[in-house]
């Protein structure tokens, strides 16, 4: 069976891939309607690029000519044709600029209704459109890299996990049980009253009995879920390589997070420099004040308590008279001043809030656990750093709004007493008066 | 970096891959105890196989051997030593069964409670009890193997698909709203009053948004959901390899699933015919009485009306008087006959219980849609078949009972008040009676 993007298809070629190589060649291909100049040509799209389709002008091939003029942007057709060079002076810059494909006979699939919006990257649309209409906002070619770098980068990870360092993908459940002190998990009723699964924010705990079990070394392209109302930029699911191995120290991890960037890294977005800068806990707090520091500025905190010794200003003045208290600052170009009184310091105490909630996983330490170590990348993040992306939005295929909308179905939405008769559950509608009632 | 599965790892090889190649190798080896004999042997266990260790006898080494022989089966532990032969005469058939390792240092991970089963195929154990301790039921060579297959042959439909034919992996929303007449669906509560959000069953609108978007070629090894109560060997979320492609027709379509199980079979399993048989939906209700017929045997309903032309048999003759009434049987070794009445035989009907709410698809079809086709093959249900296991709980690594609950988290589980009423909801507590209250 032959391969490639055009294998089994009804097209011969892609849109974006002829040249001068391809001169003389009959060709079929199949797109979009890009836009039509003046009956004489009509500019094909497909994910890999467009092509110019010359119309026919004899009166032989009137019927084909009609069919092309007659088209509205964005329809879908099927064009078989001949592919020629183009006259002197006629070659652009675009990739298929030096050719064009004389049409012979022409398909019409689909003709499309007017549009809501132009599919052209320097057409301004509001977010809201956009997400109205997903579907015609992936056309975009920015949309189009986006999904497609993101599947490569994803099978470059799993190629250099699974091939190479003999990883098993592993899925876990979504429908699991609640955390204790999972504030963020939403609930979904099972038949029996009163009982929920809970959509888990992370596989951490089958991570970890996968080593219990044996498993030796697990990864996941995990489906996470958090319920964090309606902070910018998260979304209520997303995505995270999630890895775990046994036998290995924190070197170990180190080197194969690393390593697997470097494998998958995009080669047009060059390439990355391994070892990564590291830093303790301690000295992140201590010269940055935050446990994720931005250090390409090398902005440390400076402490300026010596400049402030003698202040009356009552906020620096209770700083200090803090015990080990000081006031730390950021120098920046324009001078602002940050505040930081260093015994705000905190280090993470982790609270198991009710650890018989947790009785299998502890159980499970006692019956043979290897020493283990992980790590999970936020996928979406990832993409849309090596993208440069303003929101992870722009890679995700169906994002949800910044209020969990999906703007495009209306999810969420109303669901009849009726079916929610079998979870046992009813509908407590807020009152007036803030309360709530049946 | 070093590749394999021993990259990065405390140990230099794996407890499976030793052989008389590696004697005289000083190696480190890390697993569980499998079993412990006489003081003279620890057979050490880890995902690819066993090493028997041997326990040096010397006094100068009596810390090694006091360190192995107080061992309980099952605890981890990190053996360091030499390869050698086996004495003549020792050697048995497994495939390090010339070798053994005699231990010069050892570091004990972690020693084990006493389990709830033994880690033997052979010995029984209730069906209940595998899933309460699912992360020792994995340790079975079985479960690693099925496990591993899994993963191999998803790698290599993926590699099939996204290197070989230029699909994109997708990942599309599993927070989507309700499908008309999805009754089957579970629901998340939002924490706006009244909406809901639904668990799809399959991301069957997502992949022709996809198609209308320009995506051309997708997939996704996608996690769905179905509601099905207590059936048995369903599980309430499932897994499917989602297919669908643009300019295409059947044909396509039935190649590339013919080719790509034939590129992805395990090479141990032999290998698979192509082309699958085929058979219209029409023949298979006229020759075999069902929608998915079990070929095997050729066994093809018959009509045998004529034998029973004069019967008096009231459930016969009532099948006879219909319109185009018949009887049909299946002739099978021991003689037991099937009435199939052929006027029982249906066509689909596919209902749009309200057309109101696919709004977004219907008008997406209008905006430029190509011709598109897919297909979606149930992973769980694939991967027992090639496995042979008799249960698709063989095949996923945390399974739900026949009644949806996960025996070794007790999910699904009570939810407090207070965790709910973020989500609008309370529970609707049943009554001695049948009805319900709050």
């Amino acid at each position: 069976m032959v391969s490639g993007p055009s294998s089994l298809s009804l097209r011969t070629h892609t849109c974006g891939e002829l040249n001068v190589d391809h001169v003389g060649k009959w060709v079929t291909l199949c797109g979009w309607v890009q836009y039509l100049r003046q009956d004489l040509f009509v500019i094909l799209r497909d994910f890999s690029g467009l092509t110019q389709i010359l119309v026919p002008q004899e009166e032989s091939a009137s019927k084909v000519k009609a069919d092309l003029c007659d088209l509205t942007v964005e329809s879908v057709i099927m064009v078989t044709g001949t592919v020629r060079k183009r006259p002197a002076g006629q070659e652009n810059k675009m990739p298929t600029g030096e050719i064009e494909v004389l049409a012979e006979n022409v398909e019409v699939f689909n003709v499309s209704k007017k549009l809501p919006f132009e599919i052209k990257e320097f057409v301004k649309k509001s977010e809201s459109l956009r997400m109205q209409y997903r579907y015609l906002d992936l056309r975009s070619s920015r949309m189009q890299k986006n999904l497609r770098l993101r599947s490569q980068l994803v099978m470059k990870m799993r190629e250099f996990l699974c091939n190479e360092h003999g990883f098993v993908d592993v899925e876990t459940p979504t429908l699991f049980k609640r955390t204790p002190g999972g504030a963020k998990e939403f609930v979904v009723p099972s038949r029996e009253p009163g009982l929920f699964y809970s959509l888990p924010q992370s596989p951490q705990q089958f991570k970890q009995l996968l080593m219990v079990a044996g498993v030796d070394r697990y990864f996941q392209i995990a489906r996470c879920y958090r319920d964090e109302g309606s902070k910018p930029d998260r979304q209520p699911e997303f995505t995270q390589v999630d890895i775990e191995m046994s036998f290995v120290d924190q070197e170990g991890i180190r080197t194969l997070v690393e390593s697997m960037l470097q494998h998958s890294w995009p080669a047009e977005k060059g390439s990355i420099q391994v070892p990564f800068q590291t830093m303790t806990y301690e000295e992140a707090m201590r010269d940055y004040g935050v446990d994720k520091p931005d250090t390409r500025f090398n902005m440390k905190l400076t402490d300026i308590s010596d400049i402030f010794s003698s202040t009356q200003v009552e906020f620096l003045r209770s700083a200090l008279d803090q015990p080990e208290g000081s006031i730390q600052a950021i120098l920046v170009p324009c001078g602002a001043v940050r505040r930081k009184p260093s015994h705000e310091v905190h280090t993470f105490h982790f609270l198991w809030e009710d650890p018989s909630q947790l009785t299998h996983l502890l159980e499970a330490l006692d019956f043979g656990a290897p020493p283990h170590g992980g790590i999970a990348l936020g996928l979406d993040r990832l993409v849309s750093i090596i993208v440069g992306a303003a929101s992870i939005r722009d890679v995700i295929a169906f994002p949800k709004s910044f209020r969990g909308h999906d703007l495009m179905s209306r999810a969420p939405d109303t669901v009849s007493d009726k079916d929610l008769t079998p979870y046992h559950i009813y509908v407590k509608w807020p009152t007036k008066q803030g309360g709530e009632e049946k």
